[in-house]
């Protein structure tokens, strides 16, 4: 039975859905209804699995939302990281609710936006942590927490049933920096007065212990500019990460050195952050990359892009000798102020290589520890917040199923009834009434994939098609065929690509003309004349001599053309 | 200068190359040459690079070997491990001077020489560790060490410059299992006597401390047995490891279980181990997966492929239930008892979740320590290796760029000089002489690709050809022409895969028939009737329309037919 604060008469049905972020990391969207009010919680993207082949990124089936259009009273932003806000660009294009956020995080987005064309502007609303704002039946309170980008916040969403507690992405940091504490009271207060529903992030699950404080990093780095004072010192980290620059740009200004932004994301971001008073550098330290020339390298501070290993990238044409005003020497030295993200280890790792081979002075986390600390909580952090909110249930949120799984025996440790924690999956339905919680039912929900300016034109049989590509190339045989008459008029032709070096292959081409040659004629003669019948044993007879010739399956695609 | 210990008067050139195992993890193998004698230690496979698409495994170049066949006196191996013996079922088909190997190794050698077809018969010996053996002007004595895989050795190469020591992979294991201690003290003689060059393993150099002992992991699996006394307990490992079975073995005896080995090369290996005396188990320990059925659960240990990720592996088909005699439930406990190789760890991670999802308990590294430890040695045991066997000259091998660096600088730490340290090139050649030793030249060396049956037929315009068709699929245009009379007779057909789905695009289909249609007729009608040209127009302009229209490359390959 849920606590009922203030509306002990509701006796309508909540509904909470997660359109994203769950078996999954990324792509975080929760959708909060109750008869007809609806609200969403962030909308972000994914990056596309290793077998998404071509595909830019996935962001969620948000079919749900355009068939409840009129039902939605805002979406409610927890921080401008990405997979909390990079569906937007897209997603306002088929709605056009009121989007709340944070100064920062509105400020990211707008940035976002501005790529993109809009029928209905969007409606964009600043809000600060510590305010609470009325949309429909819901009142929405932000809270400060502590995150790797500035300006994050958890919710707290009262509705006619009771208080849900949504935790955004967050950690506990004792001693930020340039920024409150998260704020543990209020949190303690909500769980004292009764929290229905507690969804908390999952990301670091596995993980014992605390994460520890921005400021540790901040120290790793001041012994790093200390021990390197005759070398010029550039720094990859995420260009989200304001309070890492933040400390970059003070450990270079007490050792006198100039900082250079390179990278168009770190540009980006730090000119929104500086303008919205997030950041802040003597006038004279940032200087523009077209002035290092004025400076000896020891005066010198790069901050740059590159930190997964991202080709294109700053670190990456730094490393590869491809950017056009730096040259990276054994006089350099490079601090990576990142942690690989799963799927980019071998990215990372090519560029540490290559900066070696440069007689460069690498700095990455198998060496140094400290020079990267993460944005999530860990165990004892997801405790305490469970410990403060006490929530009647429980919904791990954000994270694959091991992160989730791991989450709820947390929960079950502190003494949660397994009954009361919702172990949910994209689409399906949590119901909460005066009756209890149970899952009730799904919603069209899904993964939506963007690949160029195709947004959803990618699917599975082409993902499957480009797949089989990948492995053994293609063998296109044409001819030129009269149906009528029955006769093999030109052709047929092998053109091959991606399936062996033709020249040093020309006796098995030869093969394949014989062999496609005596299918189609063998057909005729036995008057068949259904091309799709001759295409279809132009293919098997193929792919048979092929295999065993070669082991190999190239995708085969006959093509008679019919004169 | 070296330091000549028995032939003072040597004239000759001494000569060092590896053709793999540097700037890379794998595809080991080193050439020791003195005049007309030549040695070959090691002979393994790569695996590909994530650009390497389609592609089964990588070996290394050997036309040296091939263009000096007469020269070379044996090859001699270190331990079993697919990166040290693996390319040899493929090199004795082009060589076939006798090769040298521990019992161990050479019997998992043979196992995989059987699959394969040779004009000469493999010429296998084998040697113990403590023995000599005379190869032309070469002496090579076995040397035991430890690592995780039994009856591995690492190499005193006696040539007339001096003495030469191949660490191949160790670990310095105090309490290994069923086997001596690495023989650190016959080390320790070479050194007094003096030792040429070391060429030593960098595998781990980037590690601090030392590797735990393989028994640090029997006491984990003592306690995970212990606390799952009630559950059936699935371990999957690599199936090399053998002292690590033989733990499983153990433990699974001493808690009254029986131990199943599921998963083909974990059987092969299992086979080889227990004929040479190198595992054993009593009696009626090992029971037919047949069998299960006649226990209980919780009288069962399952020890299994699959510590990778492999689709198709034993693990991999239990945990997405495809194995016919394995059903997973939260009634079981699944050890992943190995570390994901980079590159694998998407795919450990889908099967952790998945395991997950079944409700098993599930035990990795993330959560449990100590349930698996490294084989190879860390800085603490590389210094051990340096500071024991005091060489002259030090070449570190095995490892990318950052390993071998760091592995120069710990030399450098103990003291070693600088420019006695040879941080070589795959194919660049280390010449050691009575004046000293310098890099001098190159010889031909490279990687091999291996698909299917072709070795070597996938060069770069291949795999340039499949990346290129994985990331935006191809778009053929096929149209039958008379050169002769100006005529487009019949087409454009438009056939695209891996591209869109076509029957979404049927709009873009006809508009980009009718742009090819419209570019041949044009063509023709200013006398252009030079087919490659009116290709490669075709192409350009189909591209030009695709990509401002989609923001897509996909390949595009018009086919003319002439009548």
């Amino acid at each position: 039975m849920p606590r009922k604060k203030k509306t002990e008469a509701a006796t309508g049905k909540l509904r909470v859905v997660m359109l994203g972020g769950l078996y999954e990391i990324g792509k975080n969207l929760a959708v909060i209804e109750y008869e007809d009010d609806m609200i969403v919680v962030d909308c972000g993207l994914g990056f596309p699995d290793d077998d998404m082949l071509g595909v830019d990124l996935v962001i969620p089936d948000v079919t749900y939302l355009k068939e409840n259009e009129e039902k939605i009273k805002g979406i409610v932003l927890t921080h401008g990281h990405e997979d909390h806000i990079g569906a937007l660009p897209y997603v306002l294009q088929q709605i056009s609710p009121p989007v709340y956020g944070t100064p920062l995080t509105i400020g990211i987005l707008q940035g976002k936006l501005e790529e993109h064309t809009y029928e209905i502007e969007p409606d964009l609303h600043v809000v600060y942590a510590g305010q609470k704002i009325r949309l429909g039946c819901f009142e929405v309170e932000f809270i400060n927490v502590n995150h790797s980008i500035p300006d994050a916040v958890c919710l707290a969403i009262d509705t006619p049933l009771g208080m849900i507690v949504h935790s955004g992405d967050f950690k506990i940091d004792l001693t930020p920096v340039d920024s409150p504490m998260i704020d543990l009271p209020r949190l303690g207060e909500l769980g004292n007065e009764g929290v229905l529903l507690l969804m908390c992030e999952s990301t670091n699950a596995e993980r014992p212990g605390y994460t520890p404080s921005e400021r540790t990093v901040g120290a790793s780095l001041d012994s790093i500019f200390f021990k390197n004072a005759g070398k010029r010192i550039s720094i990859a980290t995420f260009s989200s990460n304001v309070h890492r620059v933040q400390q970059i740009i003070n450990t270079s200004e007490k050792y006198g050195r100039k900082v250079v932004i390179n990278g168009r994301s770190m540009q980006n971001i730090v000119s929104v952050a500086t303008q919205l008073g997030y950041m802040h550098a003597a006038d004279d330290t940032l200087i523009d990359i077209n002035d290092i020339k004025k400076y000896e390298p020891e005066q010198l501070t790069i901050v740059c892009t590159g930190s997964q290993g991202e080709p294109m990238s700053s670190l990456y044409r730094m490393a590869f000798s491809d950017h056009s005003r730096i040259e990276l020497s054994s006089n350099d030295v490079v601090v990576i102020s990142a942690n690989a993200i799963p799927g980019n280890e071998k990215l990372v790792n090519n560029i540490i290589n290559e900066l070696f081979r440069r007689g460069v002075n690498v700095i990455y986390d198998a060496i140094v520890s400290d020079v990267h600390v993460s944005g999530h909580a860990c165990q004892e952090e997801l405790k305490t917040m469970h410990a403060l909110t006490k929530p009647e249930y429980f919904m791990p949120i954000h994270g694959e199923y091991k992160h989730l799984a791991t989450h709820r025996n947390l929960a079950l440790f502190l003494g949660e009834k397994p009954d009361h924690i919702f172990l949910s999956e994209v689409g399906r339905v949590l119901e909460i009434d005066s009756e209890g919680a149970r899952f009730n039912g799904t919603v069209p929900s899904g993964k939506v994939l963007v690949d160029g300016y195709g947004v959803g034109d990618v699917g599975s049989i082409v993902l499957r098609d480009r797949r089989h590509l990948s492995l053994d190339g293609i063998i296109i045989v044409v001819a030129a065929v009269s149906v009528e008459s029955g006769l093999l008029i030109s052709g047929p032709e092998i053109v091959s690509r991606g399936f062996v070096y033709v020249r040093e292959a020309e006796e098995m081409m030869d093969e394949l003309r014989d062999l496609s040659a005596g299918v189609i004629e063998e057909c005729f003669a036995d008057g068949d004349v259904d091309t799709a019948y001759i295409k279809g044993r132009m293919k098997d007879e193929i792919s048979r001599y092929i295999a065993q010739k070669t082991k190999r399956k190239p995708m085969v695609l006959p093509i008679l053309v019919q004169l």
